[in-house]
């Protein structure tokens, strides 16, 4: 059973905080959009689809009181929502998308009333978490052609139900390989500095029985050179139109190391992780979050607590080192730009 | 000035126990041996060149109490504190090489008395503290004509004055350049599981007036994408007559980050790094190390307490990826073998 990472339950918003996992599973139910701004703002809620459902479900609560009579002004309403909403992190697509989708749902039921307007808007949220849900699957069964008998699988972050309202991406394509009895041994990347790999990637994967093995994320070229890693997965925040793919910083150090090793480096997203308006990695904003979380791990410190940190959130990995990207309605292979599905 | 990171006064050994770092600067005075395996095993006492001086001093206070009358059980006794010693930890060569060269110390004076040869191994083991400072001087004079005005320097674990008995070699090397004047900026990998770089470089470099800033170790790639990274400098546990390289884990993750970004990439290390009796990295051995290292950091656990856990302490550049070796007889370029210095 995928866990419950997002749900819309009584009127409000469910989520797991999974700032306490693997320690602790502890359901937050909201209907504050500053609250809900926080949980993304915090990772309490994180992983690109996830973000978005957060966002057309934060557009909900976001509206619930809004007083306008004309669309006009409720349009107003949502697009402060909105805007806020997306100001709580800048790099996954998803999040945009799904706050412009939205946007839409309104725009095109106009000559409605208010309330039902809000109830469409409800009903679009919905649609959104039950079409992730069908992605998730879809792309479980097309990443699974890739997987063999016996491979030892490397991913990073944390790429799975937790990040999605179903299985997730990467992690999806493995639960899929094990559930079609395939025996798979998984690597998992630490991923400092949130530790995602660690907390959450190895609780999921044991949690459904599959062989996992936590590694720091420098280990991953000595399990490559000796022969240790047949294959790379994992996830992305946003997607360019030539196929560079931004995802959680480290990413682009594995997709080099992968190259160096000849392995293949599988990056698995739903089609609203592509942003067709941006030709290359090179214009995806990269988020640089606070330095406290490189100088401490678990509120400790960890390193002098004046020293200078770099801290940039994500990388893009440019689209010659991505071997093929799994989408929900097939495989993609280079040049990216003709999507051409397997 | 240099820390003072293992000296010997007042007739003990006495060190900095590093765990502590950079929280609270810590010295502990020992002429117990077992008390010195431990400091080696558990890290307080690290860095190549550093766990030789130990090793050495470790002969003197273990055959101290040796009630030996001949020299056959004296050697004995010696044996015995060397081959507990040598126990400790298996793949930096400096330690084996330190307790050969008190070996042969005892030998070459077999024909004094057990108190004779006492004296004769403590002045030995005082020597080789002598000879590593002045070889720390000059590996850092040699690497800083290789260091330029304005350059941007990526580091790995720590390679400074506690590893050595004075400025270390690759952060010997930064303080030079500092000292001439040059303007360097210096990026440290966290280095995990211990995090070397994170506690011991940043206070070292700091404490130099050194401009520092602390990554992650998977930050690295995104930094020499954006053109932040003009060379890389690391030290070695061991170093095959190839040329091949052992040193604390992640460093051939760097190694290969710097080919494909076409970043040179130094070793600093003194001759007794060298093993001439091994003909590549394929045989040297490998250190594997407690899973809790990973699972958990300063004693907080951050993962599923029984995930499964590789962690391998070491790993090894190839001698391909090594642009040069500098050492206190000058700078060495490939082909290793033939040991031409520049």
């Amino acid at each position: 059973m995928p866990v419950e990472t997002i749900t819309w339950k009584n009127g409000k918003i469910r989520f797991i905080d999974q700032t306490l996992l693997p320690h602790k599973l502890k359901y937050v139910s909201t209907d504050d959009i500053h609250r809900l701004w926080r949980a993304i703002k915090r990772l309490e809620i994180r992983g690109a689809p996830a973000i978005g459902i957060a966002g057309a479900l934060g557009v909900v609560i976001g509206i619930r009181t809004s007083k306008a009579k004309t669309f006009d002004r409720f349009l107003k309403d949502l697009q402060n929502a909105s805007g806020y909403l997306g100001s709580s992190r800048p790099t996954a697509v998803n999040l945009f998308w799904a706050l412009k989708r939205m946007e839409r749902a309104a725009g095109d039921n106009r000559s409605k009333s208010v309330a039902e307007i809000k109830h469409i808007l409800l009903k679009e949220a919905l649609k959104i978490i039950d079409e992730d849900m069908t992605s998730c699957r879809r792309m479980a069964r097309f990443g699974s052609r890739l997987v063999k008998h016996g491979s030892r699988i490397l991913t990073h972050c944390n790429a799975g139900g937790l990040a999605t309202a179903d299985y997730g991406t990467a992690l999806g394509v493995l639960f899929e390989s094990k559930r079609q009895g395939k025996t798979i041994k998984v690597y998992v990347d630490e991923t400092r500095p949130l530790l995602q790999g660690a907390r959450l990637t190895t609780w999921e994967l044991m949690r459904e029985g599959i062989d996992t093995t936590l590694i720091c994320d420098n280990m991953a070229a000595s399990l490559m050179a000796k022969d240790g890693i047949d294959m790379i997965l994992v996830g992305a925040d946003r997607i360019a139109y030539n196929g560079d793919a931004a995802n959680k910083i480290g990413t682009y150090n594995l997709a080099v190391l992968a190259k160096y090793h000849k392995i293949p480096f599988y990056v698995v997203a739903p089609i609203s992780t592509f942003d067709f308006n941006i030709k290359s990695g090179k214009e995806i904003p990269i988020e640089e979050r606070n330095g406290d979380e490189v100088r401490t791990v678990s509120g400790k410190l960890i390193a002098p607590k004046n020293v200078k940190v770099y801290n940039p959130s994500f990388d893009v990995t440019p689209h010659e080192l991505i071997t093929a990207i799994i989408t929900e309605d097939g495989i993609l292979r280079k040049p990216y730009e003709n999507k051409r599905y397997e």
